[in-house]
């Protein structure tokens, strides 16, 4: 495989996510909007970003939810054009985006116009989105070359944490928890070289690829989909498992791999029987977990801080084994650029 | 192209609109829900469904958070598992399903156990849903073959009338609106065969297809790609132009057709631009709407209650167009079921 800058921002993520722990706090700020939390001042809490900074928000979005708040997920373009009756100061934003300066950020900055308080989680500083927030979370994943890796599993770290602030947990419990995450990530990525070297011979005649999750592993199905597409030019789609069921089980076949996320202990069971009904209509399909019979898919059973942040991994070994079947340098963009500067 | 059974659907579907409009209208438990959801009884509307009757919500949670109310777009199956904390008296659920007793409303009816009032909008009077329900709006399309065409247009209908329900707008001026449903979608349906025909000679050489638009058009952009991949078992993906252009516009080229909708005057001008900038980069884009080049994209201006419903109809031709080329009858499954009976 031809390898380039996207490789090396793959291989450095258990430095950035060592980074990012070593910088995540508290603050006046944030403490501040945890209290009118609490006390009932907010009447949603409204996850929004775009691209896989948007899908990371799944796992925050149900933590939220089950401790009783009404949280939901907005694509930031869909918030701004669509949704800007949420800018009230009844509804507490949070914000995630690498650059911290992308045109629906900057379109957000100026139709919110300070009505809603805004938490940021970025990777940017002195980006405009880190200046205008009410409260800051960095993530310290240095530069990133192109395809969304490092800044991803960085800010799944940061989206964690911040869960644990507004939900008052315990935050040395929630230090202790993402300890894990650096090491369990460069566990896996030690392979990496095994694995794209057995996925080029599985993935070689293999037109279409679908991503299926639930709960949690939403965030690594609609990443993951994201990344074969701008890293490879080559479709891959992400939904849930019962979605998949809906309709889309239709293309099973020869040509299409699907990749079922085992995830959550919650929908296990219902995850499997997917595969199982795949293969046994003559279809192509995996598990991606603890179970997983293909080495590449087999990740350690992990705590639910750190699953999503190595679910995402084999996905990147997809991008990369997906490339050099095509003779293609992964992640070096054609068309798009790294920052989204058109609406 | 083989005509059969999906094929008569689609030209039915005039009908149906009209045999369901006649037959809408409000009760005493729904006019019940529309007093407490005013006097602030309930924190959240929950939007719920699974394929086609998930992404017919769109126009509707548009229109609710508009009026003011805090809504949210949820599918059945993550509602069930993830997100069951919804499950109180604070939430109204509207709940979408044309059968009525697929696996997940079957889940759902059990893990509500009456704890929030449930709105349900089905198109089996006798279904499991209906006879849970608090209150049932009837579409009235009579038996669907296989893919979602007729029941997703009626379930529009009823859902742009129960948005006017629930914010108490004048039900005349609703039916007037309406009424220009049925005519609308017979006179784009009368040049059927000369679209798919034209469909045929443009499609022949596309192996990726993607909808993208903007907020009410994410329900033809998501059930669009819905019915080619089940109809054609060919791979087609919607989303929004927003999130089309964080990456995926990477894999543009002769190759990928997108197909953008220009939907909504609110971001018109967006749309427009990003079928210009995949035309500059040597891309296939096409508008979907008032201004479209191609024949059988072009629609009239249509109203925000009936534009949803004539969107999907050029991707009804697409369909046959696709299945045609591929020599197969559109819409005839082979491993999916009509109703959804395993979760």
């Amino acid at each position: 495989m031809i390898e380039g800058e996207y490789l090396q921002d793959i291989l450095d993520q258990p430095h950035a996510l060592e980074n990012t722990l070593a910088g995540l706090g508290t603050s006046k700020s944030l403490q501040q909007l945890v209290d009118r939390l609490k006390d009932g001042k907010f009447h949603r809490v409204v996850l929004t970003g775009m691209g896989s900074s948007f899908h990371a928000l799944h796992p925050l979005n149900l933590d939220l939810i089950s401790h009783g708040f009404t949280a939901l997920m907005v694509e930031t373009s869909e918030l701004v054009h669509y949704k800007n009756h949420f800018f009230t100061p009844k509804t507490l934003i949070i914000a995630v985006s690498q650059s911290g300066q992308s045109a629906e950020i900057v379109r957000l900055i100026e139709m919110n116009a300070k009505r809603s308080a805004v938490i940021a989680v970025t990777n940017t500083e002195e980006s405009a989105l880190a200046q205008y927030a009410n409260a800051v979370l960095l993530t310290q994943s240095g530069r990133e070359f192109s395809v969304s890796c490092k800044t991803y599993v960085t800010a799944l770290m940061a989206l964690k944490w911040l869960g644990d602030v507004l939900c008052e947990r315990d935050l040395r419990y929630s230090g202790r928890e993402l300890k894990h995450a650096a090491p369990a990530v460069a566990a896996y990525l030690a392979d990496w070289n095994d694995y794209v070297g057995n996925l080029v011979s599985k993935l070689n005649d293999i037109r279409h690829l679908f991503l299926v999750g639930r709960g949690p592993s939403l965030a690594a199905v609609g990443t993951g989909a994201l990344i074969v597409k701008e890293a490879d030019h080559f479709h891959a789609e992400g939904m849930s498992s019962a979605a998949f069921r809906h309709g889309p089980l239709e293309m099973s076949g020869p040509e299409t791999f699907v990749l079922v996320f085992s995830g959550d202990t919650r929908t296990r069971a219902l995850n499997r029987r997917l595969v199982d009904d795949i293969q046994q209509q003559g279809g192509c399909a995996e598990l991606l977990g603890e179970d997983a019979s293909t080495e590449c898919f087999r990740l350690g059973e992990h705590g639910a801080a750190v699953r999503p942040i190595v679910e995402i991994l084999p996905v990147q070994m997809i991008t990369l084994a997906l490339a050099a079947c095509a003779g293609r340098e992964p992640g070096r963009f054609e068309l798009a650029t790294k920052v989204t500067t058109t609406e």
